[in-house]
């Protein structure tokens, strides 16, 4: 059986970054990944800028930091200086506003006392020219690239491209996943299942996960098991960059979509892979429409627990690619909170959670008695692999873990 | 000065959980919090369900494993046996049908072969009973808490959701932000700064915080210095849950704000907090229209990179502690990944990098020159806090961490 890195490796090969698209930068943008370099079209601050109320005054005037200045204007934010600041002169002046020519430091309005007959009274240690003053083209020169493309937008990149005057930007689109849960047993959570029926809790899992990994989820509904049904159905999710087939694609009698996949063109890569919960899992491609790189199809099984393990560990990292993230799943090594025997016949990913404490981060694994019980992962917002056989594993003993957010 | 704990102990006192709604379960609900304990109407399965496509045979049929049956009926998906299993019989069956009465095991499709006439030939282990079954009501009972008040939805709990019939809930909903920037210097993104101008990067930078917080950003744009204007602003903005002021509420001859909400019955419960970058910053209260809980007013300091550190240690947990969310901020000791000599005069949360490692997570501080410097948070997704003093601080050393989200 196929290991789930070489899995991976193969899911990879067969996905490239879509196409770029110019979109408002509101907060639908936030995650999304920058696909041109942004220079900037100012100085920033674009004057020497006051960092303090107080007063703009001449360093040379004030050898010993105490004295009295005469104020000769008053700038406030929105406003230029107009006068320049000679000998014995002082203008009074607000945080952000420019710093009038003549002034090399800005006294906090704290250390001075107004006086009567428009003078101001100095008493603080004797400044330093530049103090208080963040001179213009600081922070960025006009023509400096200020972002790169490839940078993920955070709430940092959103302030930064609005200082340059951005409110669109060339970004790296959310792929839309076409999701299609299959089965004649299955019926939609608002009914009532009758005999031999269960809901489709799948559908709305993956829908959650797919928006979690950045996604856009367009439910297909539920593919009967009719081959015309399922043509139609997958066809119309084709359309889409990502197609999630849940359910459906094992080797089971009624087993129609493998046909319907391979008559519309779908080559398979894998169907199953080497690891629990899980196993059964279809990944294919097909070249459609007018997209540069092909539709991704993944098989995911119905069991909802596995569909979940299956979704983090081949599906996430392709639409993480996609928009042109690194693509993981990064694992990482952490420590056992707890003494944790456990035997198992292939490579489990085990539901957990990561608790903060005084050394960094540990995990704990979560009671769980296996594939069908999805109970056991509300709480959880990790995976721990534990290898194949019968181990007596330790506290403190590292193992990967993989972050799935909870 | 008001230290950073005592700053946030003040905050959450004055913070309630909203009250609940009920919202439908898309994927705008992901990430809130329940408000209902949540029963199953149903068993799951809802029938001994078998988890394997073969056949339901009788264990006593087969002591060696082995042996031929009598084929009796086949059960699909979605569709219901009708026949008991009997000695020396076999139902074929797919994943996820029910078992018929009589069979007590099913033996996998690959240890089979279909003979001519209507009989199966078994080569398998001998089955024990149970086997390949999962028994009715084995994932949850009719009546059983499936999910409690205050779990928080993650695609587990849409799949738990879904399972018991679910398509809208009891929530905590995401609470209304109002966000005033303030300033005769300030202009909007899309516009060209006049001289003295600079344009509104707060804005756009605190919509992307709150809607990472789980709040709904309400931009109220640009309130000019102009005690009419910011009067209007303001009391729209106290509207909502939660209203940001950013700039205007310093000691500056300019800033009319205080006296604005003074007047408006906003109850003033500090000005400044011992931290760096920030130290400017208000939180005030005011018991506004029909919500039974306070408006939350928050100044937060004109300086970007001072508001954008201000946000998440203290707008960030009264959001969370809204949304029933545990508050935070969680910091977490790491290592330093490299030395780092740093002196401050204040307690200093620095733009940093997580880093995984082998032996877990450490931190990278950024390049960064200080509290005008945004550019250097494009690639933080952490704030490590350095203690105020002259230090020279070592490679694995650790120091408490604060994940931003990049």
């Amino acid at each position: 059986m196929l290991p789930v890195a070489e899995a991976q490796a193969i899911i990879l090969r067969h996905t490239a970054l879509l196409p770029a698209v110019r979109l408002p930068l509101t907060t639908t943008a936030l995650g999304l990944v920058l696909a041109e370099d942004v220079a900037s079209d100012l100085d920033m601050p674009p004057y020497d800028k006051s960092m303090m109320d107080g007063y703009a005054v001449r360093c040379a005037d004030l050898p010993t930091g105490q004295g009295g200045l005469q104020v000769i204007e008053e700038v406030t934010a929105g406003r230029t200086p107009t006068l320049e600041v000679g000998p014995g002169q002082a203008t009074r002046i607000m945080t952000g506003a420019p710093v009038p020519v003549g002034a090399d430091a800005v006294i906090p309005v704290e250390r001075t006392h107004l006086l009567d007959g428009g003078q101001v009274r100095i008493d603080d240690r004797p400044p330093t020219p530049g103090k208080n003053i963040l001179p213009q083209g600081r922070e960025m020169r006009r023509g400096d690239s200020v972002l790169s493309a490839g940078t993920r937008l955070g709430p940092a990149a959103f302030g930064i491209l609005a200082t340059v005057g951005r409110t669109e930007a060339l970004l790296q689109p959310r792929p839309g996943v076409a999701i299609l849960s299959t089965g004649d047993e299955v019926v939609e959570a608002g009914q009532t299942p009758g005999p031999g029926q269960i809901r489709n809790s799948n559908g709305p899992m993956l829908a959650a996960q797919v928006a979690r990994a950045g996604g856009e989820p367009r439910a297909l509904g539920i593919g009967r098991d009719r081959v015309e049904d399922l043509r139609r159905l997958i066809t119309e999710g084709l359309r889409e960059p990502v197609l999630i087939l849940s359910g459906g694609v094992s080797a089971g009698k009624l087993d129609l979509v493998p046909g319907v996949l391979q008559e519309l063109g779908v080559q398979a890569h894998f169907h199953k892979v080497e690891m629990k919960p899980g196993k059964p899992m279809f990944f294919g491609t097909v070249a459609t429409g007018p997209r540069p790189t092909a539709t991704l199809v993944f098989g995911l099984p119905g069991n909802p627990v596995s569909s979940l393990v299956c979704f983090e560990l081949f599906v996430r990292p392709a639409l993480r690619r996609l928009q042109g993230r690194e693509p993981g799943p990064r694992f990482v090594a952490l420590p056992l909170a707890e003494d944790f025997p456990y035997s198992t016949d292939r490579p489990t990913y085990y539901p957990a959670r990561l608790e903060p404490g005084s050394v960094g981060w540990s995990v704990r694994p979560l009671p769980w008695f296996g594939s069908a019980d999805l109970r056991a992962l509300a709480p959880a917002n990790a995976l721990v692999l534990f290898p194949a056989g019968e181990h007596q594993h330790r506290a403190g003993e590292r193992f990967p873990v993989l972050r799935t957010g909870g």
